[in-house]
């Protein structure tokens, strides 16, 4: 069975993400990077998605990209948008202060330092532009880019980025993962959870609603 | 004046870089990323030269990459090569025990997250081909795609990745930074120190002395 890396923040997206990749087959190494996120139900969250859907090993490791990026998820005092409709979550162009500043590169780059030392080519990122808050890092086009570097950046290049999610609404993933066993009630989206729990009001929390209902499947999220 | 941020090694191809960048009248925000090397006096150098250099800021930055790459510098146990002849270490296609998986994406990544944040769109890195190492990710075609990243893995792009030192051979790059009036004695290159000072005998303590050697200005180097 073929290995691979798989970037896994605890959230739906990588949980889903993470069961794609092993329904290919991989055997798989999760990767949590501990940022500089406010909350840290977000890494308890990655610990028990790795457990549960098998990860061959799971690493938190942590970079100090707080110190470096401004931004409502790592900045306290910067205010996490609340109650958003669903058109200005969406607007095109409009990158919000949830935006952290170069975070799927410096991901990525972690995930290649760990696949390259495992001699693993296949590396997993649950990113997705649609139903999601317009972060540039999202994009397929900057997918293909790292994919790029990573030939050129490594001894022996060959690497793969998987980006399984990438044009997925977030119903269509909510299916997804539902048809490969996923436990959403494990995973955590919240940009902003008071007490171990989503607060119902923010950006992530508003498409991940919009995603259960239009999957028709029951929300398992405890919110405040 | 333009800003830059600049990646600070505190060796010496990087400290002229940073001359270099000052010299092109940037005002310039020193980054060293404490990626787990294995000895400190690589970051007291760093602090010495932003310093000196009238860096506008110095930040040390942390990330775990030892817990993922493994690598001479990073690993306790692996031994950093000694005594290699120059033709040993220039071996086309040979990457030695001293390169750090996808280090200098990682280090970009993390000066890419700096610049968006302080919307600064220069970046400088003092990588080089000759006399060096071998290593995939000091090549220009490297380079120039980590610049195509940065176009799409942000909010606005406009990123100018500086690779001034790239082509230049050891020589020509001390003779640069003397002629900026760079003091390398404050600089460290050495892969083994012993007690603080460089060991003369790795592949980076090879390469520095055969630079001065050839550009004719004495070495300033403190060996064991």
């Amino acid at each position: 069975m073929a290995s691979a890396v798989v970037l896994l923040s605890g959230g739906l997206d990588s949980t889903t993400a993470l069961a794609v990749a092993r329904d290919a087959g991989h055997d798989c190494y999760a990767l949590t990077v501990r940022y500089g996120q406010l909350h840290e139900v977000e890494l308890e969250a990655a610990r028990a998605v790795a457990a549960a859907l098998h990860a061959r090993d799971h690493r938190i490791v942590t970079v100090d990209l707080s110190a470096l990026a401004s931004s409502a998820l790592t900045t306290p005092g910067i205010a996490v948008p609340k109650d958003r409709s669903l058109a200005e979550i969406g607007a095109q162009g409009d990158v919000p202060v949830t935006y952290v500043p170069a975070r799927n590169t410096v991901l990525l780059s972690l995930a290649l330092a760990w696949a390259e030392s495992l001699n693993v080519r296949d590396i997993y990122i649950g990113c997705n532009v649609l139903d999601a808050s317009g972060y540039p890092d999202c994009r397929p086009e900057f997918v293909r880019a790292f994919e790029a570097l990573a030939q050129l950046g490594t001894r022996h290049g060959g690497f793969r980025i998987h980006a399984p999610l990438i044009e997925l609404s977030k119903a269509d993933i909510i299916r997804l993962g539902t048809r490969l066993g996923v436990d959403y009630s494990m995973t955590h989206s919240c940009y902003d959870p008071q007490g171990g729990r989503a607060c119902g009001r923010c950006d992530a929390c508003a498409l991940r609603k919009k995603g259960f209902g239009e999957a028709g499947v029951a929300d398992p999220t405890r919110y405040a």
